[in-house]
């Protein structure tokens, strides 16, 4: 019987993908568009390692930049990562023990594709990134969601991650630096995480997508704490900046290795090389260190540029100050309630897009996710103005 | 429980995966290895359009080059594929139709997630590529095995195709030309099909990754018999030769196309934009052409030199010559029993890396797949002559 899959219904386009398209259309008719709500840096990467791959992609004739991989990713890079992870986290992690995979969502799709089964429950926190929600229903997982509060700054209550815990748990899911809050997970957090994580025996899925972009404090990687334990899920897109190329890592214990790896391969057979060799190249040159510390500097100067405006415009958003990652989770509950609504008029009426806080929670209905790496910080403070015009104009009806 | 999914047993390393590690052993031993297993070219793409990537490279400091597309892939080469299949196979397919992939390996996986409930069938020529197996039964797909003979020029009989055909039939998978046998599906027959599949109302998923390699005769668009059936899976890494690129696309029907999309999206977001950026250039070029008649030409006399050596030092191996494809598919069964032991002997000891045809069919056990498209003329000849000095010492006892 041709027809379809009755999983494939719990899919749904990315809420980043709707705005997208809106973004498009509104761009074809010569509408100046702040982009306030791209998860994508707005600086690309280091001149000079394109250039060295532009060299190599006139003199290579071989198939060496052009052919497959080994699935788990070419040795070389794995060594790389195994490097910057000693060298910025002081973690020791075996290049075997690493899997390249095609970007951060072909992590998290393998990930649960490698551990769950239908039944087992994940727990996940509110608010956290949309794009676990629906891989999990797709390999019929339960959620289990974790309200974190503002005021606290979203801080994990261990007491009550004890109350949702069950012998169901498969894993709980930790994005730290986060999406969408900016929040960085703190050290004794983390311990008692883990200790629950190995006493209970579930998996910690440690997403460190944005673990080099850090503006205060510092990364808390969650392996030193349970290295049996996690799966830490990461990705180049952000840094070296190279999202549409998908390229990431994964790494975790040795049983879990074998199974993630041909997960991936099913998948995509491998990951692709010429991102491979760009990144190899890019992660031992003098460039990392130095790039790493410039799109630091200037995310940190436009996050400061967001949250001053965001002080001056509209003094009633509660939000805290991200620490890491690339938005502010703006709760505008004192001015909305609907915060798909006003994203939509915000985009239509005003031209700026921003993500609604509906899409990362089931609690924060009125907050929006404001990015700060896709426009410089004079437009920043323009977008955010023009949130305080559509509040002016709309707030009330909203 | 931190533990795994049951699902994911079903899933093995790729056989050519294995001989691939064998091989890195021997190459790091220095030894000197013939490879006639690998489907992947032996050419690179061609340097015009490479250069003009490079240059892109130097010159992009816009995120155009590195970041996200839309996860249908770019509507440039959406459309330059569309005029691609028109100029090629003179059939219409609109670039909404379209959905550009992570490499046809992703193509599969997205299909079959799209397809499949648990309990369907899914019918599987014999011989046929090992790819499709593992990734329906982990779909919980049955796969019911459709003999082909030899003798019959690997013809499908549809009176015996019928018989397989059951109200659980979700899909028939055609690979032509054909990996591992280089055949190409008539006309008649496809059209035999086509109707089969609109009566009994099942999918065709038609691999057609590869459709340009063609030495003799043409291209059976099965599109052309059963649109509202057919399922296309294409890649780029055979032409222009960018398989560790990561870059195919599928067509098929508007009822599919968004789900075959959203699988897609939740399995790599977007597909490699440095490579959508490369392919939209080539196959708008003068390149597209030329490249194409050249590894046409260079590979029909590499396949040449591989059946004149096959007649000289194998003449009582079995075999179709390829009109197709990559490889020839040789029944050695008056040489040898075990195609596995065989090209165990024939790396470790010759040093020559072939496929065994167990890997393909559960009926010709003795059969090899040899690839004509990595080494040269020469090399295949040399290798060839090795498969005769194995057999000569080692024959018997396999």
């Amino acid at each position: 019987m041709r027809g379809f899959s009755q999983s494939i219904t719990y899919l749904r386009e990315s809420p980043t993908r709707r705005i997208d398209a809106i973004r498009e259309r509104l761009k074809r008719e010569s509408r100046d568009i702040i982009n306030l709500s791209a998860g994508q840096p707005g600086l690309p990467p280091p001149i000079e390692v394109r250039s060295l791959l532009a060299k190599q992609l006139v003199e290579e004739n071989s198939m060496e930049l052009y052919g497959y991989t080994p699935s788990q990713g070419i040795l070389e890079l794995r060594e790389a990562v195994s490097e910057d992870l000693k060298r910025l986290g002081g973690i020791n992690i075996d290049p075997g023990n690493i899997v390249i995979i095609t970007g951060g969502q072909e992590g998290m799709f393998a990930t649960f594709m490698t551990i769950l089964n239908p039944g087992d429950e994940v727990i996940l926190l509110d608010p956290t990134y949309f794009g676990y929600k629906p891989i999990i229903e797709y390999f019929g997982g339960r959620i289990k969601r974790l309200g974190l509060r503002m005021d606290d700054g979203f801080r994990i209550d261990i007491e009550k991650l004890k109350e949702l815990v069950t012998n169901r748990t498969k894993a709980l899911v930790i994005v730290s630096p986060d999406n969408p809050t900016g929040n960085i997970i703190d050290r004794d957090t983390a311990k008692a995480i883990a200790d629950l994580a190995r006493d209970e025996n579930f998996w910690i899925i440690s997403d460190e997508a944005y673990r080099t972009l850090i503006y205060e404090g510092e990364h808390t990687y969650m392996y030193r704490y349970a290295p049996d334990n996690v799966i830490s899920i990461n990705t180049f897109s952000k840094d070296p900046g190279i999202p549409g190329w998908r390229l990431g890592f994964i790494y975790g214990p040795s049983d879990a290795i074998p199974k993630l790896k041909l997960a991936a391969e099913e998948m995509t057979y491998c990951p692709p090389v010429i991102a491979q060799k760009f990144v190899s190249m890019y992660l031992r040159s003098e460039a990392r260190m130095k790039h790493m510390r410039y799109i630091v500097e200037e995310y940190r100067s436009r996050r400061d540029a967001a949250i001053e405006s965001l002080r001056n415009y509209l003094p009633e958003a509660r939000f805290i100050v991200p620490r890491g990652s690339m938005f502010v989770f703006a709760d505008l509950s004192n001015y909305i309630s609907n915060s798909e609504k006003f994203a939509e008029v915000l985009l239509e009426k005003f031209g700026v897009t921003v993500i609604p806080g509906t899409y990362f929670s089931d609690i924060y209905k009125s907050a929006i996710r404001i990015s700060f790496v896709v426009e410089n910080a004079d437009r920043i403070r323009l977008g955010i103005k023009r949130i305080h015009d559509a509040i002016n104009e709309y707030g009330k009806s909203l």
